[in-house]
């Protein structure tokens, strides 16, 4: 059971391989680093592993909090079994504070928070350099239905109530993430792809220096400092959280 | 009356300056031509007469079907009065054709014609390269009521009926246009700026070749042919439809 079998889609930072039970998926986490677009490029030995590590625990803890996820089991150090789904092309990103693209977008200044999280979606387009989307664009383009941008938009409000928490209680503030959703063989919606420092910014609460405050791929993005200190910090605080 | 005061405002089309009633300025159409975001500048003698004379007759038009305009009269060859109003920062868009910008941000096709027209709102800020808005991003910017969107989004498409319908009847197909909108004293919302093939795409449905169908900018975004001469034919349609 659990067998790699032949490579399906290869992302990023992550290998999507068939499995030997045709309703799963095995997610291969990559040590490769991208930002803006692909534009810059980095391997870090060992990222692949922290984020499989990460997201792991961050699904199953969700999981628990009856958010209905893919996520079935992590089954070696860079590898974990999910369901199957079809993937949304819409990456919808949750901000808590801007920071990033936001404030090159907007005349909001960085690090004004939002009293109600904003949500914004985006074409996942590579080609096309992941574009902004409004609901008329949305339905014009048949991505989705109406009812169902509600869906993933509440799933991703009570996503974000449960780790805003959760990474409050190791000092870790969640600015942004970014998620994407996918549908089961049901046609149920289920939350996909990853949750780790790759498609979040968290700050530490802790950090006596502003400039590391970064636990995140901003590390890699602004060149601030070793990126898997930053993620292994997190993984570490994760761990005495939950217990490894 | 209507004597030109100083200048106060200079765009990459139009001056703006005060004039003696301190309830009305004075709109200069100048020859300047600017395409993505003015990376791309010529000047074409004659062109702000033209645009003068076709917003003139557009703004007298919609002021016939009740649109409320901050239009008062044409003065001299390049210049109209108009009612002194506070510009809203956001650009007004709306297509009834996929055509430029819109398909290099989505999967939609050249050439698709919507069933319901599709209203885009861009921030009025060319320092950040006007960037696309949602409803989200206004309201927290403060740049306007949910209440006033409305208003002028139910303007853009009664003047889309209006003018799809007057283009049509000079073989003329609307394709898109942009908008801007603005308060006057008493705060009621006018349509303000102008109305020319500077800031809408016209495409001659008498046309024998495709590739000079364009009687707009794209003209000179693209290199299709003579500005003016595109300019001058919408002119004449419109004087002999209307009456000069």
């Amino acid at each position: 059971m659990n067998k790699k079998c032949e490579l399906i889609y290869e992302g990023k930072a992550k290998k999507i391989f068939a499995s030997d039970d045709p309703k799963t998926v095995i997610i291969e986490f990559k040590d490769d680093a991208t930002a803006f677009n692909a534009s810059k490029k980095a391997q870090f030995k060992g990222k692949g592993e922290l984020n499989c590590m990460i997201s792991t625990r961050i699904f199953e803890y969700l999981d628990k909090h009856n958010i209905p996820t893919h996520f079935i089991k992590k089954i070696d150090d860079i590898s974990i079994v999910a369901h199957k789904v079809k993937i949304i092309p819409i990456e919808v990103v949750l901000r808590n504070i801007a920071y990033g693209s936001i404030c090159k977008q907007t005349t909001i200044q960085p690090g004004t928070k939002f009293e109600i999280p904003l949500i914004d979606l985006y074409l996942k387009n590579d080609e096309l350099n992941d574009p902004m989307l409004t609901t008329d664009r949305i339905l014009l383009m048949n991505l989705i239905k109406t009812s169902e941008i509600k869906i993933f938009k509440d799933l991703t409000l009570r996503i974000n109530d449960i780790l805003k928490n959760f990474f409050l209680a190791i000092d870790l503030e969640l600015v942004d993430f970014k998620l994407e959703f996918g549908f089961n063989q049901n046609g149920d919606i289920l939350l996909a792809d990853e949750f780790s420092p790759d498609n979040c910014r968290l700050w530490d609460l802790k950090a006596k220096d502003v400039k590391i405050k970064s636990l995140d791929k901003d590390r890699f993005r602004n060149d601030l400092g070793d990126l898997l200190e930053a993620y292994s910090e997190i993984n570490t605080r994760i761990n005495n959280f939950i217990g490894s």
